[in-house]
């Protein structure tokens, strides 16, 4: 094992390969600080030449590489295991802009960009690079494109697999391919990029790609809806999405219990509405005409939903610090109700026509079968993406509720697969949901993926234990 | 080989295996008659089943298979070669619509059906289906995944992989992937969709997809603008883009001489302009607001340009007729082409940003290496796609002028390269440019290609000869 680590050392310069518990201790710690795994050693090449000289090493010595980016996954699919033979490589010397084409409207970035820098990158070039999620100011583009994040405006430009042109990857082998395409057209061989890209960098490691980018919008308006139920969110949705196309950027669901923990946890957040009501939708119109065409399309929209009794009642922000004040009401329901106490979590799909039964269905079984329990559901309506939330009830401790941990997940999973949905809709499996999916995947496609796999990377040393 | 054609009679029924020449004819003739395969037998199973049961016997005779749809090809990717070992697989009778769900807008469909029955039944939904492409009256939606079409809408709605979300594939080993997923978001495990989509059924044999549908637009309006260089057409685009952001679903490009061709061959085409430009752009927009709100974008968008010196003149269609009257310059294109004689044609797509210096350089060196080289331009501007096709002097016979095909290819593909380019946008490598891709494609990418190739088709009987 140290002539491996030399062998890192002169590589990628001494300073660059970390071994001491103190420096090793931030890449070897999950996110949400469930778990802890063991590392020979954490290497952080500065290019992709290096990046490539160390897998080459790493399969002459026969050492699992685990790569890792911000290391804020949720499914622990960037930590190594116990068993402390991995090399932890992070990309995060990777992080520089490489070229911004504005009017091919795309922009090529290395993998360790923090999110927030490709945003803002984007809209220095007067461009929008629209992906966002909570992470976006310590999470990187490259752990993006291999868990194929998704946040909240997937609705209107799509996951992070259709807003990327063009990858360069380093591959299990260590040779460098070189896909870094700015064309929206190329039908010339296999998807490798889309192979790539959601694979938890179990096939290679991506080192750089190519981002498409957007006109940035002129206006762009929030308001906040009172809905009945989860089913008039739906109908809502079809409305909205008929009148406003694409200008609809984002469709935020909350249940009322939501918005009941943000008011006891931040009571500062400024008040909505006088009465409460079941269900809210956060909704998001951007324009690209000017602002009056904004305030027009969305009044329209909401007065004809008022109308056909479809809403109940809405909030619409007349300024932008009105607009942020409605988004920190969904942005405070994850740090509400982490402050309320321990969750069973679940980020899960549907098909969108399923939905209001999913949660009808699936409400009434945990309750009966859990008296007292508190769902907290809010999620992306527009993608027919939940995040389907377990709290306990008020009366018996968290450690106690969480025993019932395998057995809800097993509930909610086993009804999220009969009303045909995903178990991960936008987290990916890493090694959390591994065993969990297997239960759910055919054999067939277990072995089309673990076929690819073993093709691509014959002796498992690309972040082994993860996905498959 | 007679074991084998019982056995498949066995399992499909005999009518449903064609043997004769005369049956044979059609499915083994190329869509532009340059080349006729020879094979065992035709096969057109009925069912998903079906088609499994045959894979699993050509899989024990070693037959390989050739899974064609509508056969509209351009690559030579659904005919057989020569060695008449090969067993074509029609999928045409898998041609059933299985379930439109217009609240989750999608719809489930078999491969067989003709495109333009899928835009039609999503119609009858009120819901757009919006791949279209010239030959949607009897392409079929599985070869349109396998090639991973484009169209016309593919600015707005991305090619047919942006269009599908799950999809049933029959593996060459004969089992079922039920992949048939109605998620917007789904993150367990590789991205095997995108693997099949665009691998031309050398990977297996797609036999149903659920597709995309989307809200139908209540107005469309055309117009067709002149300009005075490619430069003005790329300045109109950002312009365009930047005020009507997704409502721009059509910017179709065409040189001088393309409306040259369509005005000598089809002369009752209805005049545009009193004088003549050197190009033009044919201009869609479809507006999700009304009539009045379409007319009002058009007219600001173009009144914008004028002023702003990017474009030349206008005309905007007023009428449904009016609209079909400007199309029409633009589908005869291929028609008028054809009329005047062969040419070498070129499916390239670039980066956007350098296409006005593409076509400049290339049209000067075939200018300066072939005199009086006519060159008929035109395509799918908003996409970076252009149909380069090269037409030769009047006063050489087109057999002579034929003769510099591979000289003209090499040229053109080289400079596509050079540029950062695609030399098959949108048509795919078939059997056709399979040996061309090798000179522009890195060993990297050819390897990691083979090695997926080698790992789910052995055998090398899917669709052998093509792609790889």
């Amino acid at each position: 094992m140290n002539t491996f680590i030399e062998a890192c050392q002169e590589a990628i310069g001494t300073e660059h390969v970390l071994t001491s518990a103190e420096d090793l201790a931030p890449y070897l710690r999950d996110q949400r600080g469930r778990y802890i795994g063991v590392a020979c050693a954490v290497a952080r090449p500065g290019t992709t030449e290096e990046v490539a000289q160390l897998v080459k090493l790493c399969q002459q010595y026969r050492v699992p590489i685990v790569p890792q980016g911000g290391n804020t996954g949720l499914v622990l699919g960037s930590v190594p295991d116990q068993s402390g033979t991995a090399l932890v490589l992070s990309l995060r010397r990777l992080n520089r802009i490489r070229h911004i084409d504005p009017l091919n409207q795309t922009m090529t970035v290395e993998a360790g960009c923090i999110l927030q820098n490709v945003q803002q990158a984007a809209h220095d070039a007067k461009r929008l690079f629209p992906l966002s999620l909570g992470a976006e100011g310590s999470c990187t583009i490259g752990g993006n494109l291999s868990s194929n994040a998704g946040g909240t405006a997937v609705l209107r430009y799509g996951n992070s697999r259709e807003l990327c042109l063009g990858l360069e990857v380093v591959t299990p082998q260590g040779d460098i391919w070189d896909g870094l395409r700015g064309l929206r057209k190329d039908n010339t061989g296999y998807d490798l990029r889309d192979l790539y890209i959601g694979a938890e960098g179990t096939l290679g490691i991506i080192t750089a790609a190519v981002l498409k980018l957007f006109p940035q919008p002129v206006a762009i308006r929030t308001a906040f809806i009172a809905l009945e139920s989860v089913d008039h969110a739906l109908q809502f949705l079809t409305l909205t999405q008929q009148r406003c196309s694409a200008a609809l950027t984002g469709f935020e669901l909350m249940s009322s219990f939501c918005l009941e923990l943000v008011r006891r946890h931040f009571p500062e957040t400024p008040p909505l509405f006088a009465q409460t009501y079941p269900q809210y939708v956060l909704l998001e119109l951007s324009d690209h005409e000017s602002e009056s065409h904004a305030n027009t399309l969305l009044e329209t929209v909401i007065a004809h939903a008022l109308q056909e009794g479809i809403v109940a009642d809405a909030v619409v922000a007349s300024s932008l610090s009105q607009s942020s004040a409605l988004w920190q009401w969904r942005e405070r329901i994850p740090l509400a109700q982490a402050i309320e106490g321990k969750n069973i979590k679940h980020d899960i799909s549907l098909p969108i026509s399923r939905i209001a039964d999913f949660v009808c269905d699936t409400d009434a079984q945990l309750k009966q079968r859990y008296p007292g329990v508190r769902l907290v559901t809010f999620g992306h309506l527009g993608d027919g993406n939940l995040h389907y939330n377990v709290a306990g009830p008020t009366d018996i401790p968290d450690h106690r509720f969480l025993e019932n941990q395998q057995a809800i997940n097993r509930l909610v999973h086993d009804n999220v697969h009969a009303y045909d949905g995903s178990i991960s809709a936008e987290h990916g499996l890493g090694a959390l949901k591994r065993e969990e999916i297997l239960r759910y995947k055919s054999p067939v496609e277990m072995q089309l993926m673990g076929q690819i796999k073993q093709a691509l990377d014959p002796h498992n040393l690309m972040n082994p234990g993860k996905v498959l």
